[in-house]
């Protein structure tokens, strides 16, 4: 293999979670550890500060900021959500790249990302340009195929089984056999955030809250739903539904737009949620119905993210650089569950133009019959990926969080125009 | 003073909070302290299952249930929000007490609580049966006069403040002028809890999240409003909103019924956050508006309870036995803060009718000229109420909490149809 020496580059996109900065000190730390890397730059805002030759010197940063990067949310370079489609953008980010000496590129984010750097890594063997393009998996929404889980995943799904055996505890307090509580969560195309909350329930407690697990994987069908909050309003005396924001009917509309029109005659509203709520007060008229919508709250609360996603994050981080070092090029990071019943993960490699292109789904196997909960299967998989806490810095009763000093490197491209 | 040999009742009314389970245990340890006291009694659903005589054992409980109940939510007693208001009411709940033999009654509750406990007291004291009756103040809304603050507040404002950090920093992420995230949060006729979200903010950095709150003590002037979000996102690239949901207009009409009725034609809308959201997006046309409404998560995120909180919610229960014990009656607990710099915080007492009549309002001159943050008055007030952390335990990657067998005590009485 070829020492290929030169200057990193590391870039964020998409939706922040809660553990995307581990995946960037897992990559400046590892980073440090290879003489072929002599610079360790950062892109602003993804690929929206490399085309504008905005980028900072993640070098220089101290170490305590850039080890609080390991449990910061947000992300901390900035992201987009600008997808390159222009052909003189992709060259414009190569011309970036020469004209500071990136050989290395690690661009942490879901398809999209990995869809766009798929595409740097083809121009630059096209021109002739020596660079290794690594992705680092991450999205809440968990759906990149190719690696068993990803990065980001674990945290909203634990934040979110909290809240909901934390809801329910108050729920059941209020509960005279009227209440129905719902918790619109994340997830437009696919259930795996909402499936994810029956973590919440204790082993061999299948009435534990969620008590109804509403899927986008699995049509809206209003009778069936009252039917079920009227029978766990019987049994529990409150009915706890998680709802996905992503929730469809038979014909594939959302339900938020659906109940608008049909329903109320309204213009919009505030989503599936809201939506739900007025189905049930409609159709259940004694109900008293409350929704909670945590929104981007569940995708930035670090202070309860899972030690084994933030451990995994920085692991995928590491694994670039290393991959990248060996000299793999145009490939992401994939993390490998091990076949034995403890749980343990190992990091591989696949191709990135494989990744771009692929959605993994719910396993419909994996929900039970009754369509609202989720079998042995799901949990089996999904437990491991919330296990343990991270201990976060409190300072005067608030968690503190790394603030990067960003040190700009010296632009030497004329401006260019997104 | 008289030894008043008897039984103790607990009851818990109106809204959990995250340490309302906490006032519970600490009556429970202080009663075993006291010979005098033979039974400890909890009435479920506060004065309902009293009516209903529906009592269970509490000295039966395991004392790790009973531990736990300290960092546990809701109201593990069951609550209501039924309020006596019939005398046959309160002659039932006096023959109940009879019944069993209760000479000490701690009820735990905001004002409408104790205004029930003080008529229950001065019935007992005119029918000449000798019962002991001290209220324990709890309420997330802070409103209770003659206490410096009240248990519940400081876990609902330091997991609000942590839930702005955190999303301020995905808003930081994604901001390009454009992002404007509204945090709707609890607060009827008060801003006690929206204003508590300023403790997000580090020290000397105004221009830290949140960037505005609309508190419902300010009417809601939507030129300004619409200035100050186009103001900020100039400055920080993003505008982060905390809004109470009770915020009214000039008129002293609801923010939500509002919009709903003049600008939408909606029969009803989500809330406060939904509305503003409709509001700055027709004012800004190209602004970006996400809305998150954790709704009753706040009230019941113990994984981030105030340590400062929990403390004194057990302390509040304690005293109130200790006041019981010592002869007092028609009193409720009360949190008088030392004078010194350093915070520090014994209990007091005061009698009930006064505290039952009452409303504390968040005074005018903590406001900042602004409108829309907090002074040094308010920040040296509610930042003492915040500290400290809570060391919930985890059960397989979420917090366990206690759950009470609930063994009955036997009815003696005939049923009562409440």
């Amino acid at each position: 293999m070829d020492e290929l020496v030169g200057n990193v580059l590391v870039g964020q996109s998409g939706g922040p979670t809660s553990v995307i900065n581990a995946s960037v000190a897992g990559i400046v730390a590892e980073a440090l550890n290879h003489v072929a890397i002599e610079e360790i730059y950062g892109g602003l805002n993804g690929v929206l500060g490399i085309l504008q030759e905005d980028l900072v010197d993640l070098a220089s940063e101290s170490q305590q900021q850039i080890r609080a990067l390991r449990h910061t949310p947000g992300a901390a370079l900035g992201t987009c959500r600008y997808k390159l489609k222009r052909q003189q953008d992709f060259e414009r980010v190569l011309e970036v790249f020469k004209a500071h000496n990136i050989r290395y590129f690690f661009y942490i984010g879901g398809n999209d990302s990995q869809d766009t750097a798929d595409k740097i890594s083809k121009l630059a063997k096209e021109q002739g340009y020596e660079l290794r393009v690594i992705g680092v998996p991450k999205t809440i929404d968990n759906d990149l195929t190719g690696t068993d889980h990803c990065p980001g995943y674990g945290s909203v799904v634990k934040y979110l089984a909290m809240t909901v055996r934390e809801i329910a505890c108050d729920n059941e307090a209020m509960g005279q056999g009227d209440l129905v509580s719902i918790v619109e969560v994340m997830g437009r195309s696919a259930g795996w955030i909402a499936a994810g909350t029956a973590l919440a329930k204790r082993r061999d407690h299948p009435h534990d809250a969620p008590h109804l697990i509403l899927l986008p994987e699995v049509p809206f069908a209003q009778e069936k739903v009252l039917e079920d909050v009227r029978r766990v309003l019987k049994r529990e005396r409150y009915c706890l539904i998680v709802v996905a924001e992503g929730l469809v009917d038979a014909d594939g509309n959302y339900l938020a737009a659906d109940s608008a029109t049909d329903a109320f005659g309204h213009a919009r509203l505030g989503g599936a949620g809201e939506a739900l709520s007025e189905i049930i007060e409609t159709g259940i008229p004694n109900a008293k119905v409350r929704v909670a919508r945590p929104g981007l709250i569940q995708r930035a609360a670090a202070h309860a993210a899972s030690k084994t996603d933030v451990d995994e994050a920085y692991l995928a981080g590491q694994a670039a650089v290393r991959a990248a070092i060996a000299g793999e090029n145009d490939k992401m990071v994939t993390l490998v569950r091990g076949e034995t019943e403890h749980y343990t993960v190992e990091t591989g490699l696949a191709p990135l133009s494989e990744i771009a292109n692929g959605i993994k789904k719910l396993p419909r196997e994996w929900i039970n019959e009754d369509l609202v909960s989720m079998n042995f299967q799901f949990l089996r998989y999904a437990q491991p990926l919330i296990q343990g806490e991270v201990a976060v810095p409190y300072d005067n009763g608030v968690p503190t969080y790394a603030r990067l000093d960003k040190v700009r490197v010296d632009k030497v491209l004329p401006a260019y125009e997104v």
